[in-house]
């Protein structure tokens, strides 16, 4: 199997307008690439960067923590329910050649842990900034634009 | 969100060649009726039922057992490593308003358990066959042919 | 690690009398010969299979379907949320070097089709049969009584 | 069902001599207090607090990730290989009434994201710091040695 690259967007259900505004402008940035665009399959973030990825005529996938794809929001082309829980967020991070984390809450930390330990790229606009022994880690690519971020997360999904 | 049925084909990756031809029969009539035909992603009837899909203009989901989606077969659209390993199965009977089984080994019965747990309705053709205390159990639902057993899934899936 | 042998037993939470009565009686043997008894951890053949281990000195664990470990019976000694829902019906059946299935409903079903899928041996106590081709299929080993059903499983288990 | 506190331990599988010796310490302090420990069940950190939970006579859960519990380390009481790959993490981080991360890399990371979502408290020793929008998040709760992250798990599982 070929084909388009696969990108995950992490986001929280419940986010301020400049960070739906974000994550809108993304899913059309990878729509346009031509990626497959890979998230929770909610609202908030997850419903922005659908309805963005659709006005550009690309193709999303919810990956849902209920048991009814019909809690996918109206912009999910291909839903699938898990009745995992909360669980469902290493879903989320293992489908991906890339992961953008935007804003996000502690969900999209645990979408960050998951894809940064199984080695999936992460890039992060406004997002959660990771420390150790008081210095940062190079653990996450920021972005400072949905365009930048975009394209960091193309070149790093394809490991270029 | 509305939008098309979606069915899951459950089956061997190591099925005879009249087995085969059942699946990829199901996976084209699947398609000619509008359902998202999902599986498990890999060969054998998983990959007739993609083929048979796609050959029909049809969409197809891939749930994986392994941690690359490189490793689905070249009918699936959308194709999802999980890294569950075999605990996958449980998504693909969760993932649609019903499941066909063909032939199938062990993993098919996990599906079928599975499915018949949550409500799925189960339409078998050509596999196990369930019995109680001597008695045959009416939970799988018997089809003869594979345009039968698609007929019978797209009813039982709309509840009618 | 070397250690006890693990024992999971499948049933429903809602089982007639006769059948909680063989549950605590296969718990009682399987605590007596030292197993550790897994089961989904909460109330019917769940609950009796515990109540058995513990009224003979065993150890139990239950691997809950909910978010709280408070979802179990007052026999569980380790209880686990999963918060997977019926998925979390893998890992009783993973979790084990045998099972034995008691009577059963669908959910017991899904146990017996994952651990036979992974190889883990199945002893049914007057449980699912299956069928293929209208000819009994060689899968579960069938046991009469509570203690044949406890000495099958840990001879199974021990793969001898 | 009532019983003892669940305390998760998160910490890397391969991690040098000082953060393996505050995990023995961790470990045993758990056990002094009675509190269950629950790890990923593997190496390094995972080891060490399991071996220090079991000088102080303390009982210990490991949930691996593989499929065979012989993967667990030898001071693991009751050992369940989930075949789930890292999303065990998950269940890791949901089996507590609070996790302490202890040094750690990206799957503690993970760990301490799920928990967080999930409203499970984190005490930290030694791991990851926060940050958004360049302040300091009030997320993990931080300990300077093994006692006190003893004493303020227990303290915030307790919900006090």
């Amino acid at each position: 199997m070929t084909g388009p690259l696969y990108v995950s967007v992490s986001g929280s259900g419940d986010a301020p307008p400049e960070v739906i505004a974000l994550a809108e402008e993304v899913g059309s940035h990878l729509a346009a690439a031509n990626a497959v665009v890979v998230c929770g399959g909610l609202g908030g973030v997850m419903e922005a960067v659908c309805r963005g990825a659709k006005s550009a005529g690309g193709t999303t996938v919810g990956i849902l923590p209920g048991t009814t794809r019909f809690d996918a929001n109206d912009f999910v082309d291909v839903a699938l329910p898990t009745g995992l829980g909360e669980s469902r967020n290493a879903l989320v991070a293992r489908a991906a050649d890339a992961l953008i984390a935007i804003g996000g809450e502690f969900g999209t930390l645990s979408e960050i842990g998951f894809a940064l330990k199984i080695g999936t790229p992460v890039i992060g606009l406004g997002t959660w900034e990771l420390r150790r022994d008081g210095v940062a880690a190079e653990a996450i690519t920021s972005a400072s634009t949905p365009a930048e971020a975009v394209a960091l997360a193309l070149r790093l999904a394809r490991g270029v």
